[in-house]
């Protein structure tokens, strides 16, 4: 899908090369992103089990419930030569998987397994160590291949093209939630598989960095924090804020509205290989702080973008992990000022050998709409 | 928002009864529908943790990301008088749900809180007996109150006004994923907040249950089953499967198309309170196999369905649990010819005290589009 040659049984060489050197006996993963990441399947993440079992050392096989064999061994499992074991509505998958795993000690399961299954898992083998296999899995996905920016920057340009027509639905006398209707519309049209999240925080709503959609009516003279993203049919994501105005902002809002714009282009250009993570997270808040507003700046800076919306690497205080070519990520500082108004700016980037490239390329300037 | 006084304080005071009965000192739960049931807050399953620790005995409290704070009390956490303790981004939030569970010994956690979280949660506090808290809180939504009815049966309308315009997007020559994307843009605009899945299997891609969307052109003479559903704003899911054909169908798939309509019936036929969920599930068999077609039913008949698409009870072979008024459900049977083509009808339906109330009322006949 993503280039000529499938990556993944490359991916699951990798995983079994780190497996074996973490004295990890197996992984188990079930539907998400790190089992769509190493064999390209995207199975439905429901109640039925279906676990893909990688053992260190032999060969990797997948459980799934017979009415998904067929979409299993469609997906690149088919290529890879993964044997499907298929069971029947009343049989018993977690035997399967105890049978797979004859020999093993320690076993990492997916970090999204559900607890209900991870718990069924414990109470059927006994004496086993059990771990995350994110803690593996983030070696391989942390950095991206340029196949994988590719389809990043893909996923950026549809949401650049919906922010380019906030114009159309963002109005004085819309709801919050009407105007969400129309964004999540056109994060489809405009290219994404599905709308993954949509925050249309008006006014004192911006004050709460993570508010979604509400009832409350936008009004003139509003700022307005859009925060939109979606997943594209290859499964990469898509995470983008700007910020708004109905008509002239107010006088405390234009106050730091600068500050903020400053504190993004300061973290950007932080960004190369070799710095830390954390040292991204305080380029922005030292800007923010030497304006008297850091007290206003509740969270960390960004976080990696992929499969998932968020991954590692998280750019936060303490993350002293260095930056590497390939690694993308969000640069999102905010000011939100409770029950007034807040300001948030977030670009998609990249960690290039030369520095940085950032995948949103809209203007960052707040936006004036007619009201 | 679904009635004139908030259920969640009467919910949590079942469950704190629930857990109390059965021994379980706590239970947390993370963002998902449990949460989500019992406090009304739509939290963001993200990798922050958010975690409601509701004690067998005592109040309950809710540790949440100090970004996520406003959003928290805005939601009935407010007025339910919850505390809300919030955690910085270089907090151990782990350590704060540690504190909340001084006493207990046996926890129930969300069955689908993230395995990475309970391994953390399993590496903090030993000497626990770990169990799902699924297990309690089944029994509180397996049956739904009129309120949650309603809200199911405007989420059954909503689909249906999307497979009534089925004709203005399926047509030959389109890709399934094309179909798919008008198709998912149309969940949110008659009415859903967000499209949960878009099934479009055309032709062979039909044999396979679980198919989704592929490149595959459609042609003249396909079946194509189309199976859509979406989450409404309060949460409520919608869940229905129409089979439509671009011109006549083909004579080997109109051989069966009758005897699945007639399955669907027999199995709604079969609903009302005190018969086994397995005995609605056998109705649906009887006729099919009685037909010659039982290798070619491969999953149970239906699934339970409320603010999850999935979730109890589930109907199928061995599960002898009685059905109760207020229990709402897919009945879905299917055939499917590996290969050549498949159909499949699903309607949600709720078990009345006088037997059965269909949701969806689309025609179930196969439909036939013009090419």
């Amino acid at each position: 899908m993503m280039s000529q040659v499938s990556p993944h049984a490359d991916r699951i060489l990798k995983a079994q090369h780190l497996a074996l050197a973490r004295g990890v006996d197996a992984l188990l993963l079930t539907p998400g992103t790190d089992l769509r990441y190493l064999i390209g399947y995207d199975a439905l993440p429901l109640e039925r089990l279906t676990c893909l079992v990688v053992p260190a050392q032999g060969d990797p096989s997948i459980i799934v419930p017979m009415l998904e064999r067929p979409a299993a061994l469609a997906s690149p499992i088919g290529e890879l030569g993964i044997p499907v074991v298929a069971w029947q509505e009343t049989d018993d998958p977690y035997a399967l998987v105890v049978a797979a795993v004859p020999m093993a000690r320690r076993i990492a399961v997916d970090d999204r397994m559900w607890a209900a299954k991870l718990l069924r898992l414990q109470a059927s083998i006994s004496g086993i160590d059990w771990g995350p296999a994110g803690a593996l899995l983030r070696e391989l996905r942390i950095s991206k291949s340029p196949d994988e920016v590719q389809a990043l920057r893909n996923a950026a340009a549809a949401i650049d093209r919906v922010h380019a027509r906030m114009g159309e639905w963002l109005r004085a006398g819309r709801t919050e939630r009407q105007v969400g209707r129309d964004i999540a519309t056109a994060v489809v049209a405009e290219g994404h598989a599905q709308a993954d999240f949509v925050i249309v925080a008006s006014g004192p709503n911006g004050g709460s960095p993570h508010h979604a959609l509400s009832d409350r009516l936008i009004r003139f003279g509003d700022p307005v924090v859009v925060d939109i993203g979606g997943r594209m049919a290859d499964g990469y994501c898509s995470d983008s804020t700007r910020t708004y105005c109905l008509g002239d902002p107010p006088a405390d809002f234009t106050a730091y509205f600068g500050v903020l714009l400053e504190a993004q282009e300061a973290a950007c250009a932080q960004v190369r290989p070799g710095v830390s993570a954390a040292s991204v997270d305080d380029a922005a808040r030292r800007v923010i702080e030497g304006a008297g507003y850091g007290q206003y700046f509740v969270h960390r800076v960004g976080h990696g973008i992929g499969l998932d919306v968020h991954e590692e690497p998280y750019l936060v205080a303490g993350n002293d992990d260095p930056l590497e070519p390939g690694m993308v990520f969000s640069i999102e500082p905010g000011i939100y000022l409770q029950g007034r108004h807040g300001a948030r700016i977030e670009d998609i980037v990249v960690c290039t050998a030369g520095g940085v490239e950032r995948l949103n390329l809209r203007p960052r300037e707040l936006m004036i709409l007619e009201p």
